[in-house]
């Protein structure tokens, strides 16, 4: 389960792997599968052919060949479990496959069979959805037995969510998720079968599947060939096991096919997936600091640090691929936080949120006493912001000193020491038995985005901000550590045995005591900061307590008010599974200019420079100018559609999600939003709102004439 | 008259001031008011609900309006006189009237009465077209008596040019010049009115006229409000007389009215004004060399001036000031040029050329004998193409080393002393009596435009060019002056007393012995190089007379091929009146973008960022947020418009030409072409090529509510 709405844990959401797209719709709306029979009306006024009843079958065509991969969405395409997913999904597992010498971020992938396809890493995971069960009551009851105090109201709905999690995935094979919805007022589990043997089974030339690169994120016109595909294994009896060559194709229950029929200007499409997190329910103060501290601070941060990394990687080519990731991920965050406060600009936000607010607050107070709660909740829920804001800088620095290399190694295993003296129900989430293996992934996969040399100056970097902190936000057993000397406590570190991997695994299995007797630096600082950290986390616990007390009250008094209004309510984005819908359709940027909904191969060409990030594959360049359309060519364009616009209500975790046109078929998929749509995370806005996806007949061109795949082609059907 | 065709006169040609736009236009066609019968079908069906016949007559309604302003086109708006153009037609009288405590090219201006009006400098002009008169048959026999010598030739074109002029002129108050029409196919003679009196009505403030300033220059969307008004004065005798105030506001016999019906998106449109110059009927080798050489070339040495003047300019003000029309000039042509390049690979221009050339040819083949003289004047003309090219370098450093400053004013006053020694009817044009008031004129104005440091440092730049010349294109009268030390040279060049005004003028009375025995090292640098630059001259008169022997014939072949595909042929522009029309219509820019046609208040607003060139007047600002449209707003806008674009045939020249509806009504002034379009000089591409105007509704507005100016909407008959 995730917290919501607080615009730290957005920071530390975003750490944990959101790259992608942030948009919302003019059809607004991200909505729980449970709601689609009440928005069947306005589904069938959209042009859907399918029945809202047909949809809403989760494990049913076309639902149940939609699937999570963690951060990102996907779906398969083929009875013999080929899924299909972003380029830039794809991109950690294209990496880890990637040598100087077969470099295949560069020259794409194809496997020719099967038994060519190559391990996605022990961390990737394909989630299946099985089951979902309302929990609501249970954890109602669960949290009404801890009575008020705030930390114990906390730890009521951790250790429920472990029970919960842990029964669900008794069975083995499972991975279950708790997910709250509109701040605890839902409970919902997620049973998800756990595929373990993921395998990459094409991926397009880099120049095809990122191109435009960071130039053309989140821009239109936009000529991305965003896809890649994946294939999911499972062992012999049928059950997901870990990688192994004996392992068979996973058959799923239903999969998609592409349309049949060309996607056009005004057509239906939907989109189901993952969206990790909105906030358009937000208080006002929590909206004001997010646009006036939150976003800015890490935008600047981000910055610096990729012009550290940028410098270093001039010199040393091993950064330059090392940080690769790394560096596209602060790239498209600082991008993202800019592009929302320019948008907070557009559509005066803040003056949005303070009129929604107050007509919420005013529409209370003439409720009389049944508005009281309501009001109530507001007051104490703005007072938990203010106190949050007191430790916001520190608590900044200390996360992201602890997100990079050795020290985030090094605190996370002596955590895992501590936690693994306790009974596994009784640890912190993210450390029972359950995660070990995702810890382990971890640890092994971190040789692959670490040079020594880089790691040194991003400490430095993060030490030389927390010296900067004020006095009051200091930690006294972080400044007995650091010793006021940033250089000489970076000198020590050098010192450290993590950057190994073998060394990295051997801590995995050693106790406490052996921590405390270590000599390494790494594992030094990790001793001697814990008891600063898990304080830190006491109070974030109790600040989550109260939290739950009154943010559910809270936002039923606003869906009251919205019903009220005779507005459809929706809850904030929350990594679970949504279904949003809408249509085919342009905007207009600015005065003067309109974004047409379709861009098309001669523009891919049009960009051409021979340079990165615009040096499409020469195959590319001779078949469009040969016309080589392989009959995928929409008539209405002249030619074939490479990526389209919609007026679709996504964010990140959306990435790679399938767009479905009326009757259900696979259009494209679902790999960006809009600059000027980024914004609508917090405040909606209709008019410029709107998600970009790469159209299938691009997919299906680029594997016919650049980068063939003809053993693909066969298996999705698409030969004529 | 002007030569046509050479790229290196197109260098002086745009050296003459040439700070307009330059496009052409999807109803292709830049037709001679001789052609508008010819032409009534294909107007009547583009919208136009005048005949043809009243369009022709060039002295009556709505034509009799439009007059030019030398570089510029303008036209008459109230029955007092009262001419509406360009603000950048008219920023050299804005700049001169300027100073550090009255900024007017910062405030704007506006005379409340005329008496306030100011004098738009010694040198402005409103010429008033009063008769056209084809002298072709009196130019062939000229030529003829000369025979076939190429030096005579052109001497006796010059001679009769001369003498046609000073006979159109002998009655005085009058300006003749005569035209030749497709490479001496045609000569027409040009009688206009010179109006001498020119005075500053009225001028928005810069951040409106030059909104957008050069990051918005040849760009669309667009939001610049490029007008200002003159007012047109003669002697109380109602003939043209010099600036005084006892002149009155000269009555022309016609003036064009506001449209009363609003223009939207396809609406007919026309233009008349005197685009200065196209190239449309160049031959492959000379387009080639243009867009291989002359372009590239020029581009570059402007944007190191552009350089070196920045530079200077952040230390010394004055030097901003004072060269802010000379940057604004090299600015607007190396931008021009960079998008005639990108425009050229664009359309495959020189592709196209080289298979309408050979259609051509092929066709003159098939013509057997009669096609014989074609051919043979084609392979004539490619010769001299060549012989051209091999001076090209050093004739470009020599002209633009004798354009600056007190150099220009050294050689311009010297040659004058040569010229006046001889009867004026055998004075090279240019330095005949009728020429004195401009060369007096110019030398005055020099003052507004020449900063020592600076001139000093042009200097160098050229000489630095001229030293790094090959050999054999090295002048040894300038190698003796230069002495191999450029420094010294630039140095000794600083002892000049030519920078002072009064200076100036007393040498422009002095005879040739006076400047032979002067000390002044300017002088002694003209003296030096003038037997040089006279031979250059003649060489270049040389090429001309071989010129004027095979242009006429091969471009009359082509004329003649043209009409055997069924095509209308109208002359390359040659900076005389003509007519175009076409409709309002947008583009599409690139794949994924459509540009409308009509920009919005809103858009100026939108783009505000408080600095220069996008910080509109705050009562700009305050009237858009109140949407104070004065009743202007356009339904289908839901606001004011501001810019437009449309599909007509313009190019430099035509710069404030008034845009005319279906009835001959204005509706804005032409002002730009967009970047896509300057190509087409050279080569028409009817997808991209769009003129762009100011929206007369806009000018309207501007005077209504942001720099008010009620006594010309009354005069303009716009009250409601």
């Amino acid at each position: 389960m995730r917290s919501t709405l607080l615009a730290l844990s957005i920071a530390s959401t975003l750490a944990a792997g959101f790259l992608a797209a942030s948009p919302a719709q003019a059809g607004e709306g991200m909505w729980v599968p449970q709601q689609l029979p009440e928005i069947a009306g306005p589904l069938e006024k959209a042009g859907l052919k399918l029945t809202a009843e047909q949809l809403s079958d989760l494990t049913g065509d076309p639902m149940g060949a939609v699937v999570a991969l963690g951060g990102c969405t996907a779906s398969f395409v083929s009875p013999q479990g080929l899924v299909v997913t972003n380029h830039h999904c794809a991109y950690g597992a294209i990496q880890l496959n990637s040598t100087a010498e077969k470099n295949l971020i560069k020259d794409g992938f194809n496997a020719p069979t099967p038994a060519d396809e190559l391990s996605a890493g022990p961390n990737a995971r394909i989630y299946v959805l099985d089951e979902i069960t309302d929990v609501t009551a249970q954890a109602r009851a669960a949290l009404a037995a801890a009575g008020s105090d705030a930390l114990k109201r906390a730890e009521a709905l951790e250790a429920f969510e472990k029970a919960q999690v842990a029964g669900c995935e008794a069975g083995g094979g499972y991975r279950c998720q708790l997910f709250s919805f509109a701040g605890g007022n839902t409970y919902r589990l997620f049973k998800n079968l756990e595929i373990k043997d993921v395998r990459l089974a094409y991926a397009p030339p880099g120049s095809v599947g990122k191109f435009g690169g960071d130039v053309d994120n989140w821009m239109w016109p936009r000529h991305t060939g965003d896809f890649s595909f994946y294939r999911a294994y499972v062992g012999k009896d049928g059950k997901p096991a870990a990688f192994s060559r004996d392992n068979v194709p996973y058959q799923p229950r239903h999969f998609l096919k592409f349309a049949d029929q060309p996607l056009g200007a005004g057509d239906f499409v939907m989109v189901a997936g993952y969206p990790g997190r909105t906030n358009r329910y937000a208080l006002v103060t929590e909206f004001e600091n997010t646009a006036q501290w939150t976003y800015p601070t890490i935008a600047r941060h981000y910055e610096n640090m990729i012009a550290l990394v940028d410098k270093a990687g001039q010199q040393n080519p091993d950064i330059r691929v090392k940080y690769a990731s790394t560096m596209a991920g602060w790239n498209n965050t600082s991008k993202n936080y800019e592009g929302q406060l320019v948008g907070f600009q557009r559509i005066d936000a803040l003056g949005q949120k303070r009129a929604e607010e107050a007509a919420v607050l005013a529409w209370l107070k003439k409720q009389g006493t049944q508005g009281k709660a309501g009001l109530q909740a507001h007051a104490e829920l703005v007072k938990l912001a203010g106190q949050a804001r007191t430790t916001q800088a520190r608590d900044l620095v200390i996360a992201q000193l602890n997100r990079n290399g050795v020290l985030s190694a090094a605190t996370t295993l002596y955590r895992l020491s501590l936690e693994r003296a306790k009974p596994d129900a009784q640890r912190q989430g993210g450390y029972q038995e359950r995660d070990l293996p995702q810890i382990e992934g971890a640890m092994k996969q971190m040789e692959r985005r670490y040079v020594p040399a880089m790691d040194r100056q991003l400490q430095a970097y993060w030490l030389k901000e927390y010296a900067g902190l004020p006095a009051n936000q200091h930690l006294p057993a972080m400044d007995q550590w650091l010793g006021g000397d940033v250089d000489a406590a970076v000198a020590r570190l050098d010192g450290t045995r993590l950057g190994n991997t073998d060394e990295r695994l051997k801590w995995l299995k050693a106790d406490r005591a052996a921590f405390e007797a270590s000599d390494d630096p790494a594992i030094r600082y990790a001793v001697a900061v814990m008891p600063a950290l898990l304080a830190m986390e006491t109070q974030e616990k109790i600040q989550k307590g109260e939290q739950l007390k009154y943010r559910p009250v809270f936002l039923q008094a606003l869906a009251d008010y919205k019903k009220s209004q005779g507005e459809f309510v929706y809850p904030d984005a929350n990594l679970s599974l949504r279904i949003t819908f809408g249509n085919v359709k342009g905007y207009a940027p600015k005065d003067g200019v309109e974004y047409t909904p379709f861009t098309t191969l001669e523009g891919v060409v049009a960009k051409e420079t021979g340079a990165e990030p615009f040096d499409s594959p020469k195959a590319l360049l001779e078949a469009v100018k040969a016309k080589r359309y392989a009959g995928l060519e929409d008539k209405r364009l002249g030619s074939v559609p490479v990526d389209f616009l919609s007026d679709l209500d996504i964010t990140g975790g959306n990435s790679g999600s399938p767009v479905m046109d009326a009757h259900g078929r696979l259009v494209g998929l679902a790999f960006d939003g809009n600059w000027e749509s980024v914004s609508s995370n917090w405040v909606f806005d209709p008019a410029m709102t709107r998600m970009i996806s790469v159209d299938s007949r691009y997919l299906e061109w680029i594997m016919r004439e650049v980068a063939p795949a003809p053993q693909l082609i066969k298996e999705l059907g698409l030969q004529h």
